[in-house]
């Protein structure tokens, strides 16, 4: 869930300033068509600390409208708060219409700190999620636009923030021993916080993970989703366009801003986690073989412990075209007894499908305990080519993330071992391999109009993956980038993370018996086993 | 929540025969449109045994078109399906489009018995009940039509049902020993019943109660619910009428229904529980002013002992115009310190309470722990005269009984005594009461036009009322029906209720030292308490 948020991310002074006017100029205006429309909205920041919450709530309070703008930090509750019912503090202060409401340390910040501190166990720390997401759908059914941020550090940006601000004799009282102890605990706090962001991250009231560690791009990207999120709840201003643009001239009419149009700030967004992937150098073919047949012993070993066990491995494979899913399913399909194992190829639904939920095409091909369960795509088509597409309304990919938990929670609640798993290969890469397929007759069955309309739109399916990873990416289902430009790098990879997952889901196996002054020899092979 | 369903209700014999055709052709024809939409339903029934749920889902079957409709009955799971999780039964089940899934036993079936056998502790439960109205939202939100009948026989009429049918020798094998269990049961599958609606009837996938004693009431109750749902969430049919009656033409439209027009069938609703309140005599003068005495003193004693440990006392009067509110509320307040209460009338809202959700204004009179609230109306106007009198849209009232339950919820979670009293006369009564008011100059204030205008609309009102209790009487606060034709009578239900309820939340009272050998001397005051 954090992997994304967990790199720096930066704005250059340049770009910052060019946007800030017009992000300002844009926030003044959503400001008003809130008042008209009479609605309000609620900002709610959490996260970890030195993260620049304080300051991005600064940033607001400068940037809008101060008399429809309310801040509030909530503390420990006043005798007077303790004596009334947990919420009643947070409703008191609830922004009329027409305003809106920051709020630092409130609802979420209780059960937050006691289930960090152990004071809360982890059915205590659900019910007050639970309540927290009524309160939540209560207010948004009424109108309230809510939106909430983790403000994000990473542990090694969290420790640089510190002792940068310690060693600076100016800033050095903003450290105390309490930042140093929640440093200490940041895993303790982001454990938490994935749970917090699961269960109450809606599509009426998302969660937003914001890097915190450069104020320009914190700043930018705090005002872009807030910007974003009244555009799209309120209904455009009174007077309409003069003449609207036919579609195609959308685009250049976006460009032509400077001719006098009002120029919209363009949406800062972090930067793809797909740009960071190191591709590693092309392991040499004696060491991959050796590799591969190691790798797929183990895997064999393993799969027979988990059959046994009742285990199951349910493992989704998606990644760009031509990026080797095919390539790398088969590789681990070679290890596998052939009736142990089913490889379920996704493409588009079947009439009986398309007649129930999208889900439900899923559901029917899990297998029973100790089955493996390979998906050639997946349920993650409503993320991204769905959402590229357009085949799903903006409502229905935005609640697939939640959906999409929700399903993944049961198949780990039912003791599968579920690895998802995302090829990933630079456009170059693709391009030659396009090229080469269609150079070679007998693959050119393999390539499409469609892959090439799919390219085009490379950029758009980079954000769809970016958000798929950071909303659906989680302790218990984590997501695994595979640098795919050295195919067999990615099938060692893919194999290895098989291996690690299903090994970790065991209990341990029977210590093979081992002569005590043979300490390099190969264990004997047991004929009995 | 039970106390509108433990009265049988029946519909006779004539009114059965006369609506069950209607319902039949409306049924299919609703039908039609559901597949027309392409959209599916999906019933679900629980509740208590022989309550008919067998020969209810006989009789849907019977009416409506096979080929469209399916029903599935679940038993313990299989090897297989227990090999899967939880769920997977339910999903490979799904209806596709254009069809109606009668389900006995779904989902509901295993966390109930379970907690009602105590194999789940209340936790348990709660998070049972989570995964299931998160998997109800996900279906409802791709537009499957829910809907969940809890057939329903009271304590009494489920052990006359169990005696009938053992008593004859023709049904004697249908009653076996497990049936007795669970009839001696009975109160811990209500208390599991009521949390599982209160936690999982949303707008979207509503519980209906249906007392199941009589075979007619209970058919044509189920058969007009699901009409009355397949009607509302699907567009009309696709041939407009010849021509649309004016508004005011509409009701006589109705009546003219034999003159070719298409018949519908009338709503069968249960008979309000407000017709079967008792009276009971005037109590006399001598006997009420002894009572109120004795009642009042009664209560500032529990007063202050829960002022010192803390307990708040919130209550609710809600009833009939001339019902008699104001004059109880002083009889209650006459016997509290005037510094330790407050009295909060509500009336329409102001400004900045429009400016905010309606709930907003009852958690801003929320006393600290210790205090006593009394409201003058209530939080349930929004069930009331803003449901009939058309102030709040259907989907605003049919969702504020999930909004209040969680809100009365958080109140009780803190310690509050939470009392709710419906004041209730009958018609005859406030047509007298009116009258005296309009004759006597000094109570001609009290009587305006639109007590008038509220009288007109009595009937809807008592189905508001009837459904309010049904929806909102929970263990934790319950609804108290005051007999009101006897002012005298009502005042003394009311101060006995509010006594009754706060001793029962207080810890027990210091024994009073007492001499040994004077049992009937009165105790000794004890000047340092």
């Amino acid at each position: 869930m954090f992997e994304t948020a967990d790199r720096p991310q930066t704005v250059d002074d340049a770009l910052y300033e060019a946007q800030e006017p017009l992000l300002r100029h844009a926030l003044l205006e959503a400001q008003q068509r809130l008042r008209q429309a009479g609605r309000a909205a609620l900002l709610l920041f959490a996260g970890v600390e030195k993260a620049g919450t304080g300051d991005t709530v600064n940033l607001l309070n400068a940037w809008m409208d101060p008399r429809w703008l309310d801040t509030l930090a909530y503390g420990p509750p006043t005798a007077d708060e303790r004596a009334r019912p947990r919420f009643w503090r947070y409703w008191r202060d609830l922004p009329p219409h027409g305003r809106i409401g920051l709020r630092l340390g409130a609802w979420y910040t209780g059960p937050v700190s006691a289930r960090v501190a152990g004071r809360l166990d982890a059915a205590g720390f659900d019910r007050a999620l639970e309540q927290i997401a009524d309160l939540e759908a209560l207010l948004a059914d009424d109108g309230l636009i809510i939106l909430k941020f983790w403000m994000h550090l990473g542990r090694e940006a969290q420790r640089a923030r510190l002792e940068a601000l310690s060693g600076d004799p100016l800033h050095a009282w903003r450290v105390t021993e309490l930042d140093w102890a929640q440093w200490r605990a940041h895993g303790d706090l982001l454990a938490a916080g994935e749970r917090m962001i699961l269960r109450t991250s809606t599509g009426d009231a998302p969660w937003h993970i914001v890097e915190g560690s450069d104020p320009n791009y914190r700043g930018l990207r705090v005002g872009n989703i807030l910007l974003e999120a009244l555009e799209a709840r309120l209904s455009p201003p009174t007077d309409p366009p003069s003449q609207a643009p036919a579609p195609e001239d959308a685009v250049e009419a976006d460009d032509r801003a400077d001719d006098g149009a009002e120029a919209h700030p363009i949406p800062i967004r972090p930067r793809s986690i797909l740009r960071d992937v190191e591709m590693g150098d092309k392991p040499p073919r004696s060491h991959y073989e050796r590799e591969l047949v190691r790798l797929q012993g183990r895997l064999n070993l393993l799969q027979r412990r988990a059959h046994a066990a009742g285990v199951s491995l349910v493992a989704a494979f998606e990644g760009w075209d031509a990026a080797g899913k095919g390539g790398a399913i088969r590789r681990v399909t070679a290890a596998l007894d052939a009736r142990r194992y089913r490889v379920i190829p996704i493409a588009a639904p079947t009439d009986e499908e398309q007649a129930r939920h999208y889900l439900w095409r899923f559901w029917r091909h899990l297998g029973p305990a100790g089955s493996v369960t390979f998906f050639d795509r997946s349920w993650y088509g409503r993320v991204l080519v769905e959402r590229v597409e357009g085949f799903a309304t903006d409502a229905e990919w935005r609640r697939a993330y939640a959906e999409i938990n929700h399903f993944e929670r049961q198949l780990c609640d039912n003791g599968t071992v579920l690895c998802k798993f995302w090829l990933h290969i630079t456009r170059d890469e693709q391009a030659e391999r396009f090229e080469a397929r269609q150079k070679t007759p007998y693959k050119q069955w393999k390539i499409t109009p469609e892959d090439w309309r799919n390219r085009a739109r490379w950029d758009d399916y980079e954000v769809a993956v970016h958000d798929m990873i950071e909303r659906t990416s989680t302790a218990g289902a984590p997501w695994t980038i595979v640098p795919g430009n050295h195919k067999r790098r990615a099938r060692l990879v893919v194999l290895e993370t098989l291996c690690d997952r299903l090994e970790a889901a065991l209990p341990p196996a029977e210590p093979t018996p081992r002569p005590a002054d043979g300490a390099d020899e190969p264990p004997a092979a047991d004929p009995e086993v």
